[in-house]
């Protein structure tokens, strides 16, 4: 079986789960009889569906932008007072009830610009290449679908690393684009390696034309944190193709892990120089769903572009435009992200004490579901250095695939479809490819499960025991 | 020039005096010196850019979702309290700040549907046909996606009513859809006439395979409100050559008309009885953005399918989702919509008042600068019913067609440019195609400015003013 074959595998395996999941979720609410009292997801990145609460400072500036009414009394601090003030200012008719400009509002672009100069020490950021979006994944969309406009005759084709976020086969199918796989290494700490992105492209150059990298940096689902020098060598590699780099850093607030530090692609190729600093074009994207924020059902995001035509910059305006504008909550929310409490400020104290205790719980949280599984047997799970999520590998036994077989179900499919029918927990699973598995294991018997751990330690707690007790289970049955 | 090359060329025309407009704005900021202070855009429905205050019960349960701390004084009142606490139980996790379902949240959708049912007297309305999109045109460029894809080899037609909706051409492009123009006529108040819409089928069989027909009812941008028998009309039309009906009703709030009265496509349809009521298919859609309510910047909207297939409607969810969810923040606002205070309810009284005194200020608005062109030379401004726009008819004198044509320009469009360039007020401007203008005057001499003039009256007789002003002022130079 084909890398592709198996991803689209993978992809449908995690649908027909999520369908599963709704079902039970409405099963519930008619008050169905089930093993269990409620679904829990862990599949997604989506925090607060599983009790994280927002950043109070975030939340107040918006209700104050909603109603500012709530100025005239001392119910908000002053400093969320000020920003809404400052904020409805550059809002059209100085509401929110207003259209913004398709590629946002001018003042959260050079918010943003700012935040992106500070966090690259220094580097400099145009606001007009900045473009707020309704989310990462739009931005994604939006550039992809400027490449394969672009293309000649031959299909566009866009190099994604296997394990990959589970949306992206959507966005490549719905854009007409080909996927060119390259594996990361598990062995190595899922790092990319600059011969298998060689091997990938030399594989894919005679039926299509290969025209970007997307790269998940710090990488979604594996936790992996590139190093400067990994990144030059991405970068290198870009120059050396003509390849657009399409760079996900959704989780660059998330970086935990020891010795680790997420350096931004911009800045890297800053720091290379010419050629490559002035030609390498490059797409870099963040959001507020993702990561530390954890908003996602207020839609918003945005892009960088560096080196990108002004040509192609109109173009992707006109993408944007003719699309839906991303709702002015969201740009607000993203406006308080890039831009948040300073010290001396009111919120600041709070606004700190809340950040530092939800990355305390993250790394808690990791450190605890890997200590977890690394206790469970057949589970194998690595340090992870960053994200919100554990990749544990799962390797089923002998028994357990002749069982599955049987069945005529793919084992890890059928293991996760068990865990939600037993005991309401939902989790996002991957069929191994690489190395690993075809020199040391039987095909079909290394699995990855894919667990957010972003929640509070009590509601992890709780997801931990459901999954104790399944494996117990599922082991003792064989 | 056929009717196709001239709307092209106002949908150019009207995004050329967009791009002026923003260059005007920016220049403004950058304290350029302009011949006016600022730049007034009545060329959108945006009516809260122009000053229109937002609905305060709206604003406040929003308010309260976003910082549900603000429940714990009396801040707000008690009914908002309750609806707070109402949609925050219905939201993943009691947050605003999680994922809803691709089709929108299951609470908002039986909202929705209790609503149109309460409208259309009781016609029951199912929750699962109901489709919260970010905004109208979204749920339009859904419906029209899945038209296209279902497609033979024939290139997918749709007919559309000129003058039409300014957003319109542009959904008909991305999707690849040819639109087929059916002509409104001006003379009989912009009424939908049974002999032209079989002209313009039967105009379109050789080159296209005709799939829907797109209906704006109340009528944006001519105000028109149909009878229940030009309905009728219009549904025997769509089964006779089965075309799918995509009914745009985002103005049924807004008719004043004496005699007006909105009636739904889907009641006339239920009630023409069987083979209609149980085979024509029907999208309706409506909106938060336009008419009475007015949110533009929180991006919500549903439709309603009536006799769609359940496997369509499931591709109509994966297109959904596949794209972008609505935001938790609009499909709230979306439910005050469906169901705002009742009497008894503490908000009540103020709601009301609030939503009576924008109807009253559109009624005198609307008449106010109905009479205002009507005394201007060479304007003709025939009464509205409905919606928030006048559509005045500016037929340039024999002078002043000279002078454009020995400029090489278009006499509408360097009209409405000198009124940009030399007052600051950008209006909607679109060329006359019909009977009218055939017969009786020369090419490029008719045409029809759009101005949205909800706002408030001290707003619009700025804009009057303005407008008077640079009138007289063209007239004087010919």
């Amino acid at each position: 079986m084909s890398v592709m074959m198996r991803l689209t595998l993978n992809s449908s395996a995690e649908e027909q789960l999520q369908k599963q999941a709704e079902t039970h979720r409405l099963q519930l609410t008619q008050k169905m009889s089930k093993p269990f009292k409620k679904l829990i997801d862990v599949s997604s990145g989506d925090i607060q569906s599983t009790g994280m609460k927002p950043i109070t400072f975030v939340r107040q500036v918006l209700a104050g932008c909603l109603c500012p009414d709530l100025l005239l009394s001392d119910t908000l601090p002053h400093d969320v007072q000020l920003r809404v003030q400052k904020l409805l200012e550059h809002c059209d008719g100085g509401s929110v009830g207003a259209y913004a400009e398709s590629s946002g509002m001018a003042y959260v672009q050079r918010t943003v610009a700012k935040y992106i100069s500070a966090r690259d020490g220094g580097l400099s950021s145009n606001p007009a290449h900045i473009f707020i979006t309704s989310g990462s994944l739009r931005a994604i969309t939006v550039v992809l679908k400027l490449l394969a406009q672009s293309g000649g005759s031959f299909q566009t084709g866009v190099m994604v690393p296997v394990p990959l976020p589970n949306a992206l086969p959507h966005v490549l199918e719905r854009v007409g684009s080909l996927p060119l796989f390259y594996c990361l290494r598990e062995e190595a700490g899922w790092s990319i390696e600059r011969e298998e992105l060689h091997r990938a492209i030399q594989a894919s150059k005679d039926h299509c034309c290969p025209r970007a990298i997307y790269i998940s940096n710090p990488s979604n689902p594996t936790g992996h944190v590139q190093s400067r020098e990994s990144i030059k060598d991405v970068i290198r590699f870009a120059a050396q193709n003509n390849l657009f780099l399409l760079v996900d850093e959704v989780y660059q607030d998330t970086v935990f892990g020891l010795g680790s530090e997420f350096v931004s692609y911009k800045k890297v190729l800053a720091e290379m120089g010419p050629p490559y600093s002035n030609t390498v074009q490059l797409a870099s994207v963040h959001s507020l769903s993702n990561g530390i924020m954890g908003e996602c059902g207020l839609r918003a995001g945005y892009m960088e572009l560096v080196n990108v035509d002004e040509s192609v910059m109109l173009f992707a305006e006109a993408l944007l435009c003719g699309d839906i504008s991303t709702p002015i909550t969201g740009q607000i929310a993203l406006d308080v992200m890039a831009d948040p409490p300073r010290p001396g400020n009111q919120s600041y104290f709070l606004y700190k004490q809340e950040m530092e205790s939800r990355l305390n719980t993250l790394k808690c949280n990791v450190h605890r579901s890997t200590e977890f599984f690394n206790s469970l047997p057949d589970f194998h799970c690595p340090p992870v250095q960053s994200g919100i999520f554990i990749y544990p590998h799962l390797k089923f036994s002998p028994a357990a695939l002749t069982y599955a077989q049987g069945l005529g179900v793919e084992a890890g499919l059928w293991y996760c479809e068990r865990l939600l029918q037993e005991e309401g927990v939902c989790v996002g699973v991957n069929r191994c490819v690489g190395e690993a598995v075809t020199h040391n294991s039987p095909p079909g018997s290394c699995w990855h499960l894919r667990l957010c751990v972003l929640m509070p330690p009590d509601a992890l707690e709780e997801v931990l025991c459901h999954l104790q007790a399944f494996h117990c289970r599922f082991l003792s049955k064989l």
